[in-house]
């Protein structure tokens, strides 16, 4: 176990409006076979090639051309900055887990170019300092340049808490920060970034310096959006304001609308706002917005923004399958937006929400390989679609890299008396209460495959101490025993179990989470789903995939809603996965071809094609081929 | 019955590759509880409300400010002319029925502006000679000259053939026509106009005039497309090539892609130098283009076009309900292809298609007062989606009016010895055959109330002679008798059945078509509708409506695949229907309304909350104020 405390990613150690305590990534260990394989190839694999790419595609050169001061044009999109910066974060919450002396001297060679192509004022952008120096802060509607400053802070700060306080991409980013709280305000200039994300990075540096001025600079930020009019101005090529999220004061807004990554970065703000200064409205408005994004306009994945017009949250209830857009950034958005109701509150639905999202929809952003992405996360694909190497909006590849290579830090917290248990996976963490006191715990599991966990305590104080454990909300049986005696009451679905004694070393509490397939429907408002139900086995959300079903058109296939599975853990396939296997029916055809409609028949008994189903975890669709995949399956 | 012969769409009278001779609008009478009211509506509130929008919108005083010429600036769109041009041949059309003094005044008015505006040379397209003259013909990908010039060419024979050889405004059509043959050609100017629709119109007006000049030149455009290079530039604000058809040459074309109106009159165009020339290659690309739209892109109502991107085309079976484009004018232009397929071959798949557009997609599109109109037809919508009076791109108003206005020419062909009955209303028809034998039918029946009909004869030639009636598609048990005797055989669906005979007065042919309600599903790869079941009867699609369902939410019911429906007819709603009744149940919601989703139980039997359901036809939804519709319902 890791003893020297690095990388946090919201440190809300000392946040007044917050239940619970970070446990720094050192010191949570996951060695598991689910995530340990899908990070280490993100570490090995993903991490360089993506720093391959940002070479290839100009993007660190950017930065290299304004330290030579040769008058080289600007390469690529105008945002392009901000996707290095989230890759130097990745790279800094590795190097916070774990010492790799070429991964840092790769991050060094780059954060060298960053300093290089800072202005002497502070400010970074190297799309305008290289090419139109005198236009800066001239279009914060769609022009990023805080939304990339915002990149820069973050990184700035995973980086310091990876490698220390002499970190020179903390200092670029602070002096950064420095020239955007003196440019922008209430009593020097107004304005507002299109993107949100410096409200955010602003109110962590707040965190990580203690300067009050930036948390005051990030909320002047957060009520700069929706004024009237607006300091947002209608530039060529922008969007309705609703898109931007500056279609009212954001305490005012209760319906999650526009753009679905900036939507969730807001409310991330918002919430930081609201934990770290008396700002009720604050959280109350992000309490309303999170109700209606994961509630009512979430996919079943964790997948947000049904719309690919504007990459936008619909209608209540819109959730199209095949047309979903789901961003894999907005689904990691929502990750950071939950995970700070939750250290608010500590209600488990939060976690439940995490949870979804990471074994869902966010993980199916990324290959098995680590170096293939999804952007847009469908639920249905009619074949023909898949990951790629690199975007040319490159938002994506960066943004789960920095959730994954942070994952430990969101498996546990602390709170006053307690050590909080929010996921699941072998390894274990040691953890300081806020009172000093600390705890050593070892967990035994194969979750998400099983939902057997064993926690074992390894040190413990001698005085009283809670566990709190989560109880997934998907989990209606669970049975909780401590030193395999005495069930604990009150296991309910979507609670903390709290068990709370005083430990010894070696006692175990054991949860058993029991998994059988679950068959989903949806809300019937969700027209699409209407007549279909989908496969879910613990946190995961299972699909079918035509290369398990050859002889088959896939779309054609319906379930029984009545049939049973049978289970099967399979470790040579997709990494190891449990799949699911059943007999389906073929949905009868028309009887001419000719015709798209069909009567149906009143006895439909002699007409039944069985045929053999197989589901697979969402997650690893898409990793042997292209074909077509279903998520939600027409049931008869 | 009118005796003279005034009005006729499609002048295949002399058509060498056409099995079937018109008959005049004038000699087939509509008497009956059905069409008679929609179309009174539309002649008497329907063009008056038209003609004024065209005032008011300037579309006519964009014609009157060039013939005073006042250097005033062009009003509205760019094809505004064609809608103006429409709306004369929709009066054309109803004057042919029938005169009307006040109607023939307002059109003359109207042709006096319009002649007032044609150029000494004979072009006439207002938006160009009020504010671009030199500018004619630079842009034809996007501009819509050649389209607004077809619309004119219809108009003005439509105006011949009801008002006799003086009509002035065939005069300034063929003026436009000559002057557009004189300008564009292989030895000429070289181009084609982004929109479809000079094409079928110089078939027409070589139909009209026997001038092979003007067919050769309708052939010219034909081929004009799909060239390389193109002969559309890509301007800017042009769409890609595929939108305007004009990725292939047109005989090389198999699938119908891009917008979908453009599609149809295209095809249409095909079928005509298919129908006057020696074109096999011409009649074979527009029967694969009919087959794909038609058996695998069309929606069950005859809509056509999936997507609001380029109001077009999607894949096949890529037919979404709630997101239907399915203009109105896609659905006529429909009507306008399948007729000349049926002309050509008489088959009576093609006079299916055109019964279940006119009474489903195509009608949709009007109010029942005749003054309010769809653009879009959806198969779903939430509620809030109402018939507009008009639009600023109006081609739908004037298109559903020239095609109703001329509805009795649909319903009868001749061809060597035979008098065929596609369509069934009360009234009558007398009608001359090629030889000039004389028949005269009078049709009582109360369709598509019930499927009863009786053709009795009032006039027939001594000879003998065939009657050929449409058995529709959707009719597997028709039988029919002659003068209530001996059921003919063969009465298969989807064919016409001859029945030939010397005929007497007063011998009667009767048909029975019974009408069940009939279950539809659809091809499983329309993965929209997999789980889902559509309702219809007669040639009439089904939908449910919200205001017939008060205290339930319509997108929350489902149908069982075994419930047996209640059928009334309803004289008082919407202007009587036949509605059908069933018990539905309520879709069950989650347990947790916080959650979209819920386990689906093994038993269902105790949480099945039933419901009445009442369907009325899909044409005749919105008509009650706003609210939510579906035509395919889950079913359980």
């Amino acid at each position: 176990m890791v003893q020297m405390n690095r990388g946090i990613v919201v440190d809300t150690s000392s946040s007044p409006h917050s239940l619970l305590r970070p446990v720094p990534i050192s010191s949570s260990r996951i060695d598991d076979e689910f995530w340990t394989p899908r990070r280490r190839a993100l570490r090995e694999a993903g991490l360089p090639s993506q720093f391959e790419m940002c070479e290839a595609t100009g993007r660190i050169d950017n930065f290299r051309r304004l330290s030579t001061g040769k008058n080289d044009p600007f390469q690529g999109r105008v945002y392009n900055d901000s996707d290095v910066y989230k890759l130097l974060e990745a790279a800094s919450h590795a190097l916070a887990e774990q010492h790799d002396q070429d991964l840092a001297a790769t991050t060094d060679g780059v954060i060298e170019a960053i300093a290089g192509a800072q202005r002497p004022d502070g400010y970074v952008h190297s799309y305008f300092s290289l090419e139109h120096e005198h236009q800066r802060y001239s279009d914060l509607t769609t022009q990023h340049e805080l939304y990339c400053a915002g990149h820069l802070i973050q990184a700035g700060i995973a980086h310091r808490r990876a490698t220390g306080s002499g970190s020179r991409l903390f200092g670029v980013a602070r002096r950064f920060a420095d020239h955007i709280c003196d440019t922008f305000g209430p009593d020097a200039r107004e304005g507002v970034d299109g993107h949100e994300e410096i409200e955010l990075a602003l109110a962590e540096l707040y965190r990580e310096t203690g300067e009050r001025n930036y948390l005051d600079q990030s909320i002047y930020f957060l009520q700069a959006r929706g004024r009237e009019p607006s300091l947002m101005p209608a530039v060529p090529g922008a969007y309705e304001r609703s898109y931007y999220q500056d279609h009212l004061p954001v305490t005012d807004q209760t319906e999650v609308v526009g753009h679905a990554v900036r939507a969730t970065y807001l409310a991330t703000g918002m919430m930081d706002a609201a934990l770290e200064a008396h700002r009720p409205d604050m959280a109350r408005a992000a309490t309303n917005l999170w109700e209606s994004a994961f509630e009512r306009k979430a996919y079943i994945t964790g997948g947000l923004g049904a719309r690919y017009e504007g990459e936008s949250f619909g209608d209540d209830y819109e959730l199209p399958n095949e047309t979903a857009y789901a961003e894999t950034c907005a689904a990691i958005g929502g990750v950071f937006w939950s995970w700070r109701m939750l250290c608010r509150t500590g209600d488990a639905k939060y976690a439940d929400a995490i949870e979804t999202a990471l074994y869902n929809g966010v993980l199916s952003g990324v290959s098995l390989d680590g170096t293939k992405y999804f952007y847009v996360n469908p639920l249905t694909s009619r074949g023909g679609y898949e990951r790629a190497d690199w975007f040319d909006c490159a938002c994506c590849p960066p943004n789960i890299a920095r959730l994954l290579m942070s994952l430990p830090g969101y498996f546990y917290s602390t709170s006053e008396d307690s050590l909080w248990v929010h996921l699941y996976a072998a390894g274990g963490v040691r953890a300081s209460l806020p009172d000093g006191r600390a705890i050593e715990v070892e967990v035994e599991t194969r979750y998400p495959w099983d939902g057997d966990i064993r926690l074992k305590i390894v040190e413990a104080p001698v005085s009283e101490i809670a566990l709190r454990v989560r109880i997934p909300g998907w989990c209606d049986r669970a049975t909780v025993t401590v030193n395999g005696r005495g069930a604990q009451p009150d296991a309910a679905p979507g609670t903390y179990l709290e068990v709370k004694r005083r430990w010894n070393q070696g006692d175990v509490v054991s949860l058993s989470l029991p998994m059988p397939v679950r068959k989903l429907s949806s809300h019937p408002q969700v027209t699409t789903n209407q007549g279909r139900i989908a496969l879910a086995r613990g946190p995961l959300i299972y699909c079918v995939e035509a290369v398990d079903h050859a002889s088959i058109d896939l779309l054609e296939t319906a379930l029984s809603r009545l049939d049973e599975f049978d289970m099967r853990h399979d470790r040579d396939l997709l990494g190891g996965v449990t799949i699911l296997r059943t007999i389906g029916e073929r949905l009868p055809k028309p009887f001419d071809e000719r015709s798209q409609i069909r009567a149906v028949a009143s006895n439909r008994n002699d007409e039944v094609d069985k045929l053999p189903i197989t589901a697979i975890p969402y997650y690893a669709w898409g990793n042997r081929g292209v074909g077509a995949m279903q998520v939600w399956i027409p049931a008869i």
